[in-house]
């Protein structure tokens, strides 16, 4: 098994060299944070997953989370994660100091789970939703809700969760079922049925706090009457003990990966007892719900991109190892008398594995960046400000959940492939990746959902002023690859590829402007597929040009290799990966509608 | 668990209504059958799959096969599919009646083996390795060893094995180094390690008799001097008992998929007394073994599409029943008042069923198409229609082992996410699929491996005289097409995309013409799902002529939507597949070689 799962030096370079960390930390709520102490997060972030994550994925692989006897068991690391990691501060460091939080930019927090994702994606999970569920309160309920959970969930000593799915709903939430009855005593009663709760419960939490959605009753229908609610596994008595709140642990999912986080089936009020607490107003839920999912899909593909980087050092070790076959000769033939060559020398597999690199290394600046448009958005100094980086997170938010999830799926693909016979194995950790990743297209709105969002509501939001301005994003990076004669074709390319995607827009937009929605978004999968290489080819353009500019004469923290490897990643992803959009935008402005139902059904 | 794993009617389909079975049993060699007795054997074989492979599919996957005390433990239906399954006919179906067989066509033969593999494929394997081992046995062996041998493999007593693969050498086999010394009484002394052994070993089997390359001491290197040698786990003793033969199960790899297939890892002459007999001449065995590498390719292919085939059908039927979401309004919006719409109307999810489709028929033709240019070749009338079918199946080798394997890998993923979530729970059976299929691109060379045999070996043989038989054909199929005015659009772009290829060869020739091999093979796997994609479209569309004139007036054996469900899903190929042939055509001819290794290393 490789030891390396992630490589430190490119993740402090897309942090610190292409998105500039440094310069947030003169926005005043970071005032006390330097380079150097929050390199030390990130250090001590790494030696904490060398230790306590990473020797442990495969034991937590062989030994799924299960149900027995109304409890859900899980493996002793999870105590670790939260117990540890909530005094690292992985649950807390970038809240607010006056709830105990540390302030950092989400950029230095997602760079550290990034590492703890990479080391073993069983884990981090357990705090990340404590920490999702403690921001739900923090921003939402009233100060005495606050008061009595928060402080626990931040210590790692209870967990958190949402719980929003519900068996008969899926994805559609507009469908929930779950009942929360108003009663006279300040809580209200609840009973329901949810499903697909991550980290839904555990034998080594004294509490879990459930952010739960649920329907008032005489609510309107539909999404505009759910109310979100705190429903301990355990209330709070006068005496300050736990007791029992009829929160029921009826199953736990097995699945194909992830097997370590549970993935918990809840009943609440089977015997008439649950106690829930009203966050904020009544039939707000989903709107309050909505405020951390930007956060929430940042966290989906963070954890794809790493998973990947984890499969991509694997593979890599093996191929640097694994001596087979021999180059060809100048007659095409194979000289037995030569030694065998290594895997890597072959340029098929250098293909998948520079696939693979150019996928780790896009998506992890993709999602780095994310989470700047987040705190460039939570600490701007004026309302155009907040409404810019707002605008510009909301347009790529749907990319930044998809592409790390269904490209990294394919890059760990590429990663079992460079091991042949090996990668199907249960030895090599390879076949494990590609167990794990796959949940990342179905998590937080699969990719059919974000697709719909990013073609039905974020091209189209403000008569398309979004994507003007993440436009304006795109080309100020491709005039600054035109001063660099290295990178000119590149730059022109990606020009060109922005042109198309207007061309694709005003091929598909008559549809939505005659409200045949159907036919505007039955390929909004393939323009997900279509423009999120044209963000990541945006992503590397820029590694390029900082590479390019370090090698021409810059302080080159880096060694020269380090800025090279970059700069021929760039142009793997130019000349094998961004040239999928031609046929992309072919698809998709082509008029034929055969994934549209007519009158007969036909797929049988 | 969806009852359908595969659908008859498309099977037959293909095998009698598009590639013509019937027109084969004019054959001397196939006088004896009938369309009545063959679709007899498929009814049969159908039955045989429900009852005794399709319920313990579930089962196998978590009862892996695995090593015990020297042995390895198998599911109790590897017995009955080795035992019934020999009494059926599925080993022997396809032999000569002087040796026990029935002398059906492989066409016949694939077809129902084909059912079996969607029903459970697990099992297949242990039957078919047993056939391909007696196989070589009766094409080279002497007429001692077939009578020794034979009898008892056809009739599933005894199992047989391939053993090629060596931990040091992997898929280069002119690096093994199994030893066979020769002894004065007829028989060789062997020594070695053998790994990635399917069908290894197992409890039910009264002997295994693998079919071993070897290299006799002093023979030349590579892959000239290498031998085929029959190495029974117990050899007969003169009183016909058996003994211990010295062959030894070492382990058994647990694996990812297709867990109830048993991977062996085997080591021969560990007390030096392990006897091997000479199959043929010395030095010739690669050259023996490659005789049996179409069929073998044709049988990954098939289990690859058959695989997908049932997940296919589970997804559909997921589809159909599942409720979740609405169609949207014409202002975009879900109207909250209308039921909930089955997941099959929406188009996202029409267009990951139209790609599952499209891959398990145009695969499952495609594979159809190989068995029927094996059986013409095999009882060709002239030297002439010998090499004619010859040069069209090694044309479409490397294509039958690959595109079910890649595409239908792709296929079983998207069947999976249209289960949403409990796509990833092991309570459904797609995760399973999910993990059985992925080990097709590995198996019996992988797909880089397919790809320069491909590019390098048969698109070259003969100055590009195959290519040329090859084109010969898609133009008939255009010319046919172009017949009816509703086909006629498609014919073009199936033309247009044939010269598209020619363009893509002549922008790769030079290379190979200068001896620059390396860059004219650096991209085979791209040319490989280029040529597929063009491969099967010729598929689709001979499948839409016939349907087309079925519908406009033919004998319509089958329903009207049956065959428009046949065009549909060939626009759909046409629509969504066939278009990826442009972005690949451009990355085949961009002269840039980021893949090729240059002086410095810069894959880190």
């Amino acid at each position: 098994m490789s030891n390396k799962y992630i490589d430190l030096s490119t993740l402090k370079y897309l942090l610190y060299d292409i998105h500039k960390l440094e310069d947030l930390l003169d926005r005043e709520r970071f005032n006390d944070h330097n380079k150097e102490s929050l390199d030390m997060f990130l250090n001590s972030t790494k030696d904490f997953a060398d230790r306590e994550l990473f020797p442990f994925i495969k034991e937590m692989d062989e030994n799924p989370a299960h149900h027995r006897d109304g409890q859900v068991f899980v493996h002793k690391q999870v105590e670790t994660m939260m117990k540890k990691g909530g005094e690292l501060g992985f649950i807390s460091a970038s809240f607010d100091y006056d709830v105990g939080g540390m302030q950092i930019p989400l950029m230095a927090h997602t760079a550290a789970i990034y590492i703890l994702d990479a080391a073993n994606n069983h884990l981090p999970g357990y705090a990340g939703l404590t920490q999702g569920a403690a921001e739900l309160i923090i921003h939402f309920a009233n100060k005495n809700l606050i008061k009595t959970f928060t402080p626990n969930m931040l210590s790692g000593k209870w967990g958190g969760t949402m719980c929003l799915t519900e068996p008969q709903a899926g994805s559609s939430l507009s469908d929930i079922v779950t009942k929360a009855n108003p009663t006279d005593k300040g809580y209200y009663n609840i009973s329901g049925q949810k499903i697909f709760i991550s980290g839904g419960d555990n034998q080594y939490a004294e509490n879990i706090v459930h952010l739960l959605i649920a329907r008032v009753e005489g609510a309107p229908k539909g999404t505009k009457g759910i109310s979100l609610f705190i429903v301990p596994k355990n209330r709070i008595s006068n005496d300050g003990s736990l007791v029992s709140n009829d929160v029921n642990s009826v199953a736990d999912f097995q699945k194909m990966g992830q097997k370590g986080y549970c993935t918990t089936h809840l009943s609440f009020g089977d015997k008439g007892d649950c106690q829930g607490w009203l966050v904020g107003e009544e039939n707000k839920g989903l709107s309050y719900m909505f405020l951390m999912m930007n956060a929430a899909r940042i966290a989906v593909g963070r954890g794809a991109s790493a998973i990947a980087s984890a499969a991509y050092y694997a593979s890599l070790q093996y191929a640097n190892e694994r001596p087979q076959g021999r180059k060809l000769s100048s007659e095409g033939k194979k000289n037995i008398e030569q030694n065998q060559s290594l895997i890597i020398e072959h340029p098929d597999v250098r293909r998948m594995l520079m696939f693979q690199k150019s996928v780790v290394e896009g998506s992890m600046s993709l999602v780095l960046l994310a989470a700047k448009y987040y705190d460039l958005e939570n600490t701007a100094k004026s309302p155009e400000e907040k409404s810019k980086y707002n605008t510009l997170l909301e347009m790529i938010i749907p990319v930044v959940k998809t592409y790390p999830s269904e490209a990294g799926a394919l890059s760990v693909n590429n990663g079992l492939q460079v091991l042949g016979g090996y990668g199907f194995c249960s030895d090599f950790i390879l076949q494990q990746y590609y167990r794990d990743i796959r949940i990342s297209s179905i998590y937080e709105g699969t990719t059919g959902i974000q697709s719909q969002d990013l073609l039905g509501r974020k091209i189209t939001m403000n008569n398309g002023e979004g994507l003007k301005l993440l436009s304006t994003e795109i080309i100020k990076v491709i005039s600054k690859a035109n001063e660099f004669p290295e990178l000119e074709s590149y730059a022109n390319i990606l020009s060109h590829k922005l042109k198309l995607s207007e061309k694709v827009l005003n091929s598909l937009m008559p549809y939505a402007l005659k409200g045949d929605f159907e036919k505007y978004l039955a390929d909004a999968t393939i323009f997900m597929e279509f423009f999120s290489l044209i963000i990541v080819a945006w992503n590397w353009l820029e590694i390029g040009i900082n590479s390019q500019s370090e090698l021409n004469g810059g302080k080159k923290k880096y060694s020269d290799i380090f800025y090279e490897s970059k700069i021929e990643t760039m142009k793997y992803f130019f000349d094998y990966e961004l040239p999928k959009t031609t046929s992309q935008a072919e698809i998709l402005m082509n008029p034929s509608s055969v994934t549209i139902k007519k009158d007969k059904e036909i797929i049988i």
